[in-house]
C-alpha cells in the first residue's frame, strides 16, 4: 500500500480502513497515532474531546496489531479508533455528562456499549463533548462548546455535540451518540455525518447516564451508512444488565447493504415533517425532497402518508422528557442548584410544574402515535422524512428557548422506539450540511441502512470533507 | 339423578355442575331458573345485582341445553349461570360503572372477556354491584351497596363488591371482577370467595371501564379454586384488541390441580405482610399461619424471605393509580363533577396535586419492586401472604380514608403484574371470613392453583355456606 498521509489515514471510513486492518496493510497504531496527531493539530479550534486517552489509545492500538498479526483479527472494528459521548461510563475515566455536578465522577467499570466495542477491538481515543446532561443548549456548566467542523462559527446541534463535531472534523473514525428527542440525529444533520438512533431496546443503555429512560436511545454516528452498520453490529444485542434491553436476534447489517430499492415503499408524512408548523428552510425542504426523489429513482415506491397523532408528538416527548430527567435529578437540583446551567436547572425544575396528568396524557399521546405508526408500517416499509428544519444556526443567532418552542421532527421516533436515521443529502448555500430521516418498524434497522447506504452510493455527499 | 332444591342447585360448584350438565343429568334453563329464583327471593338484601336479564339468560340457558342435547357440549362453562362486575360492557345492556356520569351508557358491542364466556357457553344472569368506578367506598353515586352475605350488616370489600356477595350469596355460579389494587382479591377475603387477578396481559381489558391502564386486571371471582381454573380458562389468552394483551401461550389450568405441593417452595414475606405497619387482626394473622402451615404439611418447604421495596408499594401504587384515573376522568371532572360522588371525586382530583415528578418517582419505586420479585422468585414457586389487615368491618364502622390511609396487601400484585389468588382459610370468631393471598412468577396461575386447591381439598371451608 502507498504511504496515506494523515489526513488520508483520518478520512477514511470504517468500511474502507477494515479491510487494509485486517490484510495487515494499515497499522492500528499508525492509525490511531494520526488520529491523535489530528486531534493536536485541529481540536483547540473543533473543541470536540473534553478527555483525550492517548497512552491508552496506543495501548489498545499496539494490542491489536498484536493480535491481527498473530491471525486472531475479531471483525471490522478491530483496530478501528473511535471515542464517546462523555455520558458513557469508562472504566477509571471521569464521565460526566458536561455537567459540574459530576466534575469528578470516575466511574468503576465500563458501560455494555463500551464493553462490547472493546470486544470487538476498538481503540479508545478518549471522550467527547455534549450538551450539559444530553438536554441543555450548547453553554454548558463544565466545558467548552463543539463548533462545527463545516463553519467553525456555527452550532454542532445537540445534544451530541462532541459526538458530530470530530465525526466530521476526521477526529475519530466512529463515534458513541445517545439521542433522547433527537441527539443523535440533529447533530448528524448539522455536521453533515450518519447518526442511527437504533430502535428501542436494541443496543444496552447500562451504564450510560440517563436523560429520561423511556425515551434515551445509544447508537453510532459515523461518516457513512455502512460504517453505521459496522458500529451497529457491535453493539446491538440483548444485555441482561439494561431491563430495558430487547432479546430479538440481531440480524447480519451488512449484508443487507447493496443493490437497488426496488420492491421497497416509501412513506411521506409531508403533513407534518413538511408541514407549516415547522418553518422548514426552502434549501431544507428541497434538499430533502431532491433526496426522496433518488430513493424512487433506485427502484423504491414513494408515496405520501398521513400519521394524525404527530402533531401531538413534540409536547408529549417534552412532558415525558422532563418529568423523568426531573425524577432523577430531583434530589440534586434541591442540594446544588448551582451545578446546573441555566437552562438545565429552567427546564429540569418543570417536572415539578407539570402534573402527574399531564405525564399519563403525554405517554397516552404516545401509544396513540405507536399505534399510529405501527398500521402505517402495515403497508410501508420505510418512512422518509426531514430531521433538521434549518441547517446549523451561527453561535451568535443560536436561540434553544426558540429550538424548544419548535416542533421536533425527530421525536417521535424517540417515543415509537422506531429506528431512525439521518444521513446527508446535501449542503446549503452557506455550505452548511443538510440531512434526511428515514425511519422503519422496529427493529429493522436493516431496512434503514439498505435504503440510506443506495441512497449514499448514488448521491456520494460523503466525499465531501469540511476544510479546516 | 336424584331432584335437587333450589339452594341445592345453587351452591354446587362449576366444578361439581358441570359434569351434570354435560351428561345432560342437570338442564341448563333448571339451573339458570333456580338462580333467578333465588336473587328474586335474597337479592332485595344482598343488592348485589344492579341489572338483572332473567329472559335474556333463560334463552341463553335454552340453547345451551339444546347444543347439549345435540351433541355439541362447548366445556365447562356450557350452562353455567354467571354474572359480570357493572364495567364490563355488554351489548345492548347498559354498564354504568356505578356511576351517575355513565347512568344511561349502553355499549354497541361485548367486551372480549364476555364475547369468550358466550363462546364457551356460559348464561349470563346479569351484571353486578360495584364501587363507584372502581375506585371510590361503597356509597356510589348511583347505585345501593352490596351486603356482604356473611352477615348483612357487613361491608363487602371493593371495588368488586357485587361480584363477592353474589358469589358468596349463591345468586351467581361464577363473576367477574376486576382489580387495580386489590378489588377483586379483596371482597374475595371479606365475601369467603376466591378471587384470581391473573398475569398482568393474561386476560383482555379490551371493553372493560378503565380505572388505571397500568393496573388494571380482569379476573374471576369463584366459589372454589376449581372453578377459578374453569372460568379462568375461558377468558384467558391474547386478544389483538387489547394492546397490553400478552401472547403468551395459555396452558390447561385444571390440569394443574389434583397432587400434594412437595417440591414447592412458598416464601412468605413476612416483614411487610405481617409487620407492625398493617395492623394485622390477630384472628386474621392466626388463619393465615395456620394456612402456611398446612401448605408445608402438604409437602411445601416455607421459608421467610425479603422484599425491601414492599414499603414503597402501597403509595406508589396509589400515586399511580389515581393519576391515570385522572387523565382518563379529567373532562367529565371538570364537565360535570356533580356526578361523582364525593370520594371518588375528592381522589381523582388528586391526580392534578400529584406532580408528573411524583408519578415517575412512582414508576420508578414500581421497577425497582418488579426487580425484587423476579429475583425471589428464582428461588421461590410460591408467595404466601395475607390479603385483607382485617375481616369486613360493620356499614356503621367502615371508614374509606381510614382504609386508604392503611398499606394494601394487595397492591405490591397489581403493580408487579404477578398472578395473586385470595382463597378462604377460616372465619373470625364473629363468623366473618379470613383470606390468605397466594402469588407466583408472571404467568404461572397454574402454580398459584395448585396450590390454592391442594389447601382448599385439605381444609374444606368451602364446604361452608352463609345462611341467609
Amino acid at each position: 500500500m502507498a504511504q496515506m498521509t494523515r489526513d488520508e489515514l483520518c478520512f477514511m471510513s470504517i468500511g474502507e480502513a477494515s479491510g487494509l486492518l485486517r490484510d495487515r496493510e494499515l497499522s492500528p497504531v499508525e492509525l490511531t497515532q494520526a488520529y491523535l496527531d489530528r486531534i493536536e493539530a485541529l481540536d483547540d479550534r473543533v473543541k470536540s474531546y473534553v478527555t483525550l486517552l492517548p497512552e491508552a489509545a496506543l495501548q489498545q492500538a499496539r494490542t491489536a496489531e498484536d493480535e491481527i498479526v498473530r491471525g486472531e483479527y475479531r471483525g471490522p472494528m478491530h483496530g478501528v479508533p473511535v471515542a464517546y459521548k462523555d455520558l458513557y461510563d469508562t472504566e477509571g475515566v471521569r464521565t460526566t455528562g458536561q455537567s459540574k455536578v459530576l466534575e469528578h465522577r470516575v466511574p468503576a467499570e465500563d458501560c455494555t456499549a463500551i464493553v462490547k466495542l472493546r470486544e470487538a477491538g476498538a481503540v479508545t481515543l478518549g471522550k467527547l463533548a455534549m450538551h450539559e446532561f444530553a438536554l441543555g443548549g450548547p453553554k454548558t456548566s463544565l466545558f467548552d462548546q463543539a463548533c462545527n467542523p463545516w463553519n467553525l462559527d456555527h452550532v454542532t446541534g445537540g445534544s451530541s455535540s462532541g459526538s458530530g463535531a470530530a465525526m466530521a472534523a476526521g477526529l475519530a473514525m466512529g463515534t458513541l451518540g445517545s439521542d433522547t428527542g433527537g441527539s443523535i440525529r440533529g447533530p448528524a444533520a448539522l455536521c453533515g455525518i450518519v447518526g442511527m438512533k437504533p430502535t428501542y431496546g436494541r443496543v444496552s443503555r447500562y451504564g450510560v447516564l440517563p436523560l429520561s429512560w423511556s425515551l434515551d436511545h445509544c447508537g453510532p454516528m459515523t461518516w457513512t451508512v455502512e460504517d453505521a452498520a459496522l458500529m451497529l453490529q457491535a453493539i446491538a444485542g440483548h444485555d441482561p444488565k439494561d431491563p430495558t434491553s430487547s432479546t430479538e436476534p440481531v440480524p447480519d447489517y451488512a449484508a443487507a447493504l447493496g443493490g437497488d430499492l426496488r420492491g421497497l415503499t416509501v412513506g411521506v408524512p409531508r403533513h407534518y415533517f413538511f408541514g407549516d408548523d415547522v418553518a422548514l428552510d426552502p434549501e431544507v425542504a428541497d434538499a430533502v425532497n431532491k433526496a426522496i426523489d433518488t430513493l424512487g429513482e433506485l427502484g423504491a415506491t414513494v408515496r405520501d402518508i398521513e400519521i394524525p397523532s404527530l402533531q401531538y408528538a413534540s409536547i408529549a416527548n417534552n412532558v415525558i422528557m422532563i418529568s423523568e430527567a426531573h425524577a432523577y435529578h430531583r434530589k440534586n437540583l434541591l442540594s446544588q442548584p448551582e451545578n446546573y446551567g441555566d437552562i438545565v436547572r429552567t427546564r429540569f425544575i418543570l417536572g415539578a410544574v407539570y402534573t402527574a396528568g399531564d405525564y399519563v396524557q403525554a405517554q397516552r399521546a404516545r401509544s396513540r402515535l405507536r399505534r399510529e405508526f405501527a398500521e402505517a408500517l402495515g403497508s410501508v416499509d420505510l418512512i422518509a422524512a426531514t430531521v433538521m428544519p434549518k441547517p446549523a444556526a451561527s453561535l451568535a443567532d443560536f436561540d434553544p428557548l426558540g429550538m424548544m418552542m419548535t416542533p421536533s421532527l425527530m421525536a417521535p421516533f424517540n417515543e415509537t422506539g422506531l429506528p431512525s436515521m439521518s444521513v446527508p443529502v446535501g449542503f446549503s448555500s452557506d455550505g452548511l450540511p443538510i440531512g434526511m430521516q428515514l425511519a422503519a418498524a422496529p427493529f429493522r434497522e436493516d431496512t434503514v441502512l439498505k435504503a440510506g447506504h443506495a441512497y449514499q452510493q448514488q448521491a456520494r455527499w460523503h466525499d465531501q470533507r469540511p476544510a479546516l
